[in-house]
């Protein structure tokens, strides 16, 4: 029954990359520990660039 | 001093059901555990059913 | 699909209070947003008093 | 390797403060921890008020 | 600068098999978004199986 | 309202650190945001090392 967190920054990740992160996910559960696939959630947080913070300064600022 | 988390799709929940949520949720603490309400905190996330798999797809897709 | 987590200070709930936590949550779900039970995952963190903050002192010292 | 999540009700915290917190929290990991500030993730999530409870009631009725 | 967390039940996970989920998650944010390995964290939680509800009772006590 | 989430792994940090965590988060959310300190929730996780990864691999195995 596992839980995965996947949390990147917001920058245009696709709809196809999210089901690959999904399905991905979902499969490395099942190969490494034999978990069944429809008992895995994964959910996926996009977090603003202005919000994560690296080094002590937010991705946005690290961007410029 | 409880900390509750709460999950669930995006799916058109009103103010009112999520009033219920947070009612509920808290009670359920003072119940069971005896925590006085004022210390339990109720957070309610609503994910985008692109951004939440189950059984290795999205719910998004697995609504079609 | 809701996800529900129940973060508690570590104070010796008994097993039969933390299927009560369980039950009462995905009770919940059902009641206020139709959820099907077997679809809500709850779990349940028992946080050590020592690392649990509230007015900026830990639980252990405020307890004293 | 810390990861910090700061949840705060959303009130139209700036992008300074949100970058103040990003600092000072990176900072204080240093100082306590000894920690390498290049090693710190922050993330901020803002809340609506109205998936925010405490007391049973969310932040958005509280304030009224 | 990804963050995943994954929560299993606390099952005898041995450190071979987290190591794989540790590379495995690491290696899908790279392929799937071409994240830099260096900059992906990965946090496992292991949660007793009395601490983790589905359909309504724990873990521990679907497994009897 | 806020709460805060340190994760850090598990490395003997002392009562005394801990504290000093809880108090600098708590005062930094009141310095940056005017929070009341007695509506600050802070919660420390501490990781073993053998499930925190990064880069790829575990800091139990970076670290040898």
């Amino acid at each position: 029954m596992p839980y995965v967190n996947i949390k990147i920054t917001r920058d245009g990740a696709t709809k196809e990359q999210k089901a690959e992160l999904i399905k991905g996910a979902t499969d490395l559960l099942e190969r490494v520990l034999s978990k069944a696939p429809a008992s895995t959630y994964v959910v996926i947080d996009e977090v603003d660039p202005e919000n994560w913070g690296a080094g002590g300064v937010s991705v946005k600022e690290l961007r410029r």
